[in-house]
Order: C-alpha cells, then sequence, then structure tokens
C-alpha cells in the first residue's frame, strides 16, 4: 500500500487548522496524541465507524496535524507537533489546555 | 425589529468556537472587532454581499463570539472577548496573535 501525502505546514492556513481541530472526534484523537504519543487507528477510534474515523483522519493529515505511517497491517499516527508550533506559536497548546 | 439571541458561554463548546472561526471572513470579522472595537456590520463587510454576512454574523453570535445590537437602522457589533476569555482562558488571544 502507498504512503499517505502529508502537507507542508507551510501551506496549512489557520481556517484549515481550526476546521481540523472543530470536531468531537478529530479534536478527541489530537488529545489522545498529544497526551500518549504514537497510536494506531485501531487504539483511536474508540469503537466508531472505520469509514468514519478514515475521513476524520484524512481531514487530521490534510490539516498538517497528524502524521501516519504504515507499519505492517497498523497505521500508526503522531501529532506533528513541533511542526505545528512553529507555523503557529501558542495555538494548539492554548487549545489542548481548554480541550483538557 | 426584535434583538438578536446571544448564548450564555456555558452553552459553547470549544469545538463550536473553533468551527466559528475557521471561516477567513468570520476570522477577519473578530480580527476587526478585537482591533477596532465596536463597528457596524456595513463597517465590516468589505463589500461582501449582505446575504452572505448576514450568515457569518449568525454564526459568530451563536458561538458567543459576537454581540450585536440594534441602534436605529445599524447593527453594532461588539467582541464578547472577556466572556469567551474566561471560559477558553487564552484560546482566542492565541488564534488573534497567529491570525495577525
Amino acid at each position: 500500500m502507498r504512503n499517505y501525502a502529508h502537507p507542508d505546514l507551510a501551506d496549512v492556513s489557520i481556517e484549515h487548522l481550526l476546521h481540523a481541530l472543530s470536531d468531537p472526534v478529530r479534536l478527541d484523537i489530537v488529545r489522545q496524541l498529544a497526551r500518549n504519543g504514537e497510536a494506531s487507528c485501531a487504539a483511536l477510534d474508540g469503537g466508531r465507524p472505520k469509514s468514519s474515523m478514515s475521513h476524520h483522519f484524512r481531514v487530521l493529515r490534510s490539516a498538517g496535524l497528524v502524521h501516519t505511517r504504515i507499519a505492517g497491517v497498523q497505521h500508526m499516527n503522531t501529532l506533528r507537533r513541533e511542526e505545528v508550533d512553529k507555523r503557529f506559536p501558542g495555538l494548539l497548546g492554548a487549545v489542548l489546555r481548554v480541550a483538557g
């Protein structure tokens, strides 16, 4: 299977990033990755339907928030925290503090 | 004409707030209100169509970001900065710093 595409953070607008964070499922994924580090899609789905989760991960990748690498049959996700913080200083930290 | 309804910030979720901020027109309105204080809808529309602006102001009000009062024929808008900051400490400041 092919690898996923990940945008350069320079090409991500603040509106795009905020939109990606404006959904409870996606915000929860970001919160979990920030707290626990790399995790598989399966570990993050909370029992939600696979098709809906694929959509959410796609949105998170396109906003530069999540990196997904393929490791055998698993898709492993990490938060692109350093890059996001460099592009939007203080923003993700503020969201995560408020979102718990 | 009747007054507009404004939600209690306690009833606004972070996702709702982030969604309201995830559009360039709405983010621009918030930025202008933060910088310049109260302004009429006309002063904030940047020549955009009235129907589209009505939608954006409605979204901003429903997310607890903007208060609109009717003053004769004008609709005057303010940012509910203090209330938003109390409900979501540091969030709006971080967005505005990044959004310029």
